[in-house]
Parts: C-alpha cells; sequence; structure tokens
C-alpha cells in the first residue's frame, strides 16, 4: 500500500514528469478526458483538447469549468486527419479516447461505429507514425473485448471474442496499437477499462455511465429498472481512480507496447450498485423487469478485473469504495446538475 | 478417398444444386473469382460478377474468356454501398472475394488497406443483412490472420495474432461475419486460405501468387531470388482445389457460421517450391539473397495447414500435387500469357 499516503493518488515523481509535458486528449470534453486534463491542469502539464462534440457522445463542455484558460480547445473530428496532423506533431503524450461509446448503439449502425472507433484510430496513428513517432499514446479499450467471459476475475491473457461491433471495433483498435508498438516502434499503451463512472459523465441517456444516469433518476425520484434478478457481477471503476492510472501508465518507460486490464478489481452486484446509488441520493425506488432480447444477445456475463498486472508493475492502485464514489458522483450532480441535463 | 472417382472434384449431388443458382462473386475478376465463374457456369449456375478492377489487384477480363456470354459483369467497388445493394438483393450465394491482397502494401499504406478488406467487407454485410439476410455468403480470409505460427500444422483453434495491417484486417472482417452469423443469423462461411496459385492469376509483379509470378520468371528465363536459405515451409494450395472447397461449403447446410483452415495440408519449402518452378517449366535459374527487412520483420515462420477440419465435415479433398498443380498454371500461361504481361 506504499501509494496510500499519497492523497493524490499519483506520486511526487510523476507529479514532477507532468510539469511543462505537452499533451494532447482526443475526446477531451467526455468523462474520461475532461478528468485527466483536470488532473494534468492541476499538475502543470500544457493540455490541448480536441472533441468532435458529437451527439450523444459524452463531450460537455462544463466539464472544463475551472480550467477553460488553462486549456487549448479545438473542435476537430479524430477523422479529420489534416487537423489531427496538426495537433499531434509536437505533443508528448496523446491520450486517443475520442469514440462512439455504446455497445447497443453499434448494432443499428456498425459501419458508424467503425469509422469512428477503426478507421478514425488508425488515422491518429498514421499520423503520429509520420509526423511524431516519439509521442507516447494511450488507448481506451473496452473489457467488452472479451465477449462472453470464461473466467473471473479477468487478466490479460484471456481470450479476445468481441460480440458486437463496438466490441470487435475496440478489439481491432488493441491489436492495430499492437502493430504500430511492435512494427514502428511506436509507445503505444492500451487499457481495456471496465465500467468507469464519476463526475462529469453524461447522465442525458442510459447507453453508457449507468451509475450516473442511475444518479440522475434516484435525484428525480424515478424508478430505476433492473433486468433479472440484477445478480450480474460487474466492476465500477471510479474516473478519479481510472484518470491516474492513465497518467501513471504514460509517465512510465515500463509500460510501452502493454495492454492493462484497468478496473476496481471489486466485485459488485447490478443490484448492490442500484442500491448503493438509491441509499446515497435517498430517493428513488427500483424494480425488476425481465431482460430484454437485445442486452440479452449480447450480454457478456459476470465480469471483475483481474488487476495484479497493472498493480504489481506500476505505482497504482484504485482508492475509492464504490460507495465514496457513488457519494463524490452525487455531490457533484448535486451542485452542476444544470449543466448535464438534456 | 471417396470423392477421387470424380473428375471434377465436385459430387453429381453438389452439381445439382448449382444448377440456376444465383450466384454472386464480388472480386470476381480475380485469380480466385474467375475460376470459381468458370466452375459455376460449367454447372450451369446463374452468375453475376462484380470488381472494382483496382490496379495492381489480380483483376483481368480475360479472365473470362470462354464465358463471357454467360455472366453478367459490373463493374462495381464493394465500398459503392448502393450498387452492392441492388447486386446482393436476389442472389442465393454472395462469394466475398473483394480486396486489397498485398500483405507488404498494406503496411504503406494501412488506411487503404483498411477501407477495402474491411469496411468494404462490412458495407457488403451491412446490405446483405438488411436487403437479403437469407443468402449463404462466403469470404476468403488467410492463413496470414494467425501471425507467428505456434505449431505446425496449423488448425482452427490456434491463436490469431495478426502482424500486418493486411492481416488484423482480414481478422477483424472474420470476426465481423462471425458477428453476422450469431447475432443476425445470416449463413456465413470463412476460409482462412494458405498460399493459392494456379492458372488466372496475375503475373505482372511479385506481390501475390507467386507461384504464378515465378512461372512467369522462368518462362523470361530469368533469376529467381529466394530469401535466405528457402527452407521456409509454406502450403500450396492449386486454384481447383480451392474453388471446390467454396463450391462445397456454398452448397452444404453444416457449414454456417463455421470457419476452416483451407490448403493443400502439405508442407513444401520455398525452395522446392522454386526448383519445381524451374524444372517444369526447363528454363530460368535461382539465386539465395538475404531476407530483406521488410520481410522479415512480418514473416510468420513455417506454415502447412491442417486441413482435418473441412476434410472430415465436406466432402472435399485436396486432388492435385504441387508438380500437377505447376504443370497446369505453366501450360495455362504458355498459351495465354500475352494476356496477363504488363
Amino acid at each position: 500500500m506504499k501509494i496510500n499516503s499519497n492523497i493524490s493518488g499519483i506520486s511526487t515523481k510523476t507529479k514532477e514528469k507532468l510539469k511543462g509535458k505537452k499533451v494532447l486528449i482526443l475526446g477531451g470534453l467526455g468523462m474520461i478526458g475532461s478528468n485527466l486534463a483536470h488532473k494534468l491542469v492541476e499538475n502543470n502539464a500544457e493540455v490541448t483538447i480536441a472533441d468532435a462534440c458529437i451527439e450523444p457522445f459524452g463531450a460537455n463542455i462544463f466539464n472544463l469549468n475551472g480550467i477553460n484558460d488553462k486549456v487549448i480547445l479545438n473542435k476537430t473530428d479524430i477523422r479529420d486527419s489534416e487537423s489531427i496532423k496538426l495537433l499531434v506533431k509536437d505533443k508528448e503524450i496523446i491520450f486517443n479516447l475520442a469514440g462512439q461509446i455504446s455497445h447497443n448503439d453499434s448494432i443499428k449502425d456498425p459501419l458508424y461505429d467503425a469509422e469512428l472507433n477503426y478507421m478514425g484510430q488508425l488515422s491518429v496513428m498514421e499520423n503520429i507514425r509520420i509526423f511524431n513517432p516519439k509521442a507516447k499514446v494511450l488507448f481506451s479499450g473496452s473489457r467488452l473485448q472479451f465477449g462472453r467471459i470464461q473466467q473471473i476475475p479477468v487478466n490479460e491473457k484471456q481470450p479476445s471474442n468481441p460480440e458486437t461491433p463496438y466490441a470487435l471495433h475496440k478489439s481491432a483498435a488493441e491489436r492495430m496499437y499492437q502493430y504500430y508498438y511492435k512494427i514502428h516502434n511506436i509507445s503505444t499503451v492500451v487499457f481495456r477499462i471496465a465500467n468507469p463512472y464519476g463526475m462529469r459523465g453524461q447522465i442525458r441517456h442510459h447507453k453508457y455511465s449507468i451509475i450516473n444516469y442511475f444518479i440522475r433518476k434516484a435525484m428525480e425520484d424515478s424508478t430505476i429498472k433492473i433486468f433479472g434478478d440484477g445478480k450480474q457481477i460487474r466492476d465500477y471503476i471510479y474516473i478519479e481512480d481510472l484518470v491516474n492510472a492513465f497518467i501513471i501508465a504514460a509517465t512510465s518507460n515500463n509500460t510501452n507496447g502493454e495492454i492493462y486490464n484497468v478496473g476496481s478489481g471489486v466485485a459488485t452486484t447490478f443490484l448492490n450498485m442500484v442500491k448503493t446509488v438509491l441509499n446515497t441520493v435517498g430517493m428513488g425506488k427500483f424494480e425488476h423487469i425481465p431482460w430484454p432480447d437485445s442486452y440479452l444477445n449480447v450480454e457478456t456475463g459476470d465480469y471483475v478485473t483481474d488487476i495484479s498486472k497493472i498493480s504489481t508493475t506500476l505505482e497504482w492502485e484504485p482508492r475509492m469504495t464504490l460507495q465514496q464514489g457513488i457519494e463524490r458522483t452525487f455531490q457533484y450532480y448535486k451542485k452542476n446538475i444544470k449543466y448535464y441535463l438534456p
């Protein structure tokens, strides 16, 4: 527990490395990107953000509240190769978090998902290869890449059997990042992220950041619908823990070409998550409904991250319990909800 | 050896099934597509061919010599969704063989490879899902999807670790076909093909159909360059054997959703292949040169197909020895070489 004494979750040495670092965050107005931006600015990095602001993804300009004048913001789509070329060329660290985020929407329009989640990613990497091959590049993959789970907790060696276009394109992008590492010697890092939640996530719809959406529902004193008995196990990681992992991986030398499963490492039933939300907010209720076919088709089964690789090789561990994370998220929306409602 | 008595390699029952069948061949002017077309026409199928005729791929209008008036030919790119919609909608069997074929070229331009070998494939499948979900669809994947080989002979269960954009996009396309089978119930079949060769292959450059190119070099009495000692093992499958496998898989009910490794099942060293070409043609010579870095980087190691899955579940087996296949290919070019030179 060497880092628990450190209140921010990243060491003084890591903070030193961030000072003056030129960082680009693609998809920087979303939940992960904007929380990263706050932490980077706090530690004196020079942050540039690009975001295409595509609806209904997570971009929200209010996410930069407090650091507006400390970051450079570009409205740019990762598919716009000319703009990306200019953006990547002088950066030291590039977080590529841009993308379509809904598992179910990718089934409705797989071509659109492929455009954003594969072609866009590939175009960014080609620009980096040609114009800035020394950059460190981090990619946000997903636990969904594994498809139906064979065994929990899930370590990096479990086979990847993506079952939806979203998962398939994330998985193809991961392999593409590995290719740029192996053949072109670019310093890539891939995270396969469990279920992230926390402040600055979108709450307009239920397609992702489900905890965030449920906090809104509870705040509205609504009824939360649970598919089936709610006994399916998930791994919810609080956004600050995830951001710390990204920053530590970005500033470490032993992460090049690596893939990490990133989560809290804690098994939580869906039902318990809902109950924690309702208890924390102090309003709302829940009911059980049958699984819709469209969800059942692509249900992966129980998921918990085996975080031993990332926590033993990097100075990182998750610091927030689900209870604490939900409490912080709720406090955030209590104060700022008007900026997040439709 | 139940089928050896059958001179054509496909049974009378299979031939019966082809009669009047509406078949679409995407990439139908290339080596595999045009040989398929000849066999299908011979067996009274109604054949429509689409080909984008992109240079330097394998399309050659002379490949339809003899069946010109028996097929419908469209100059269409698989990325042209509107045309594909019209082409797929009334077909019973669709062979999707269109694509960029060079492993090394995909490294030079991965975006172009992704456009053709992934986005184009995905667009075809979306059109089939929407306008003709009852069609049987066959896809030509590649042995290169496996990447560096763990163990020979290679069966379907060996892990897929694609190492180039070409292999990566073929692999992503395979998963995408599996997705359409599992979630949308479309009758897909995937072949991971070893090294095909034979009549009607392009011989203008050395980027693929290496045996074909070497036959040309030998006919020109040139020197064939062998990388290293030439001891690397390959699996060369003659085009007629491959075409038979495609036809049998297309007309069988137990192939839906299946993936097959398809090859001759015979281990041949590169050196022996070259010697067989030179002996057959009776001209030319060879020399050893060091491996170029660009090839060494993506060399997969020895490869032989384990054909037990396809040969035990379908009435198929390879019928042609390398010697016979090279002889037939040579005889074809001896007669027609002017239609194949640059």
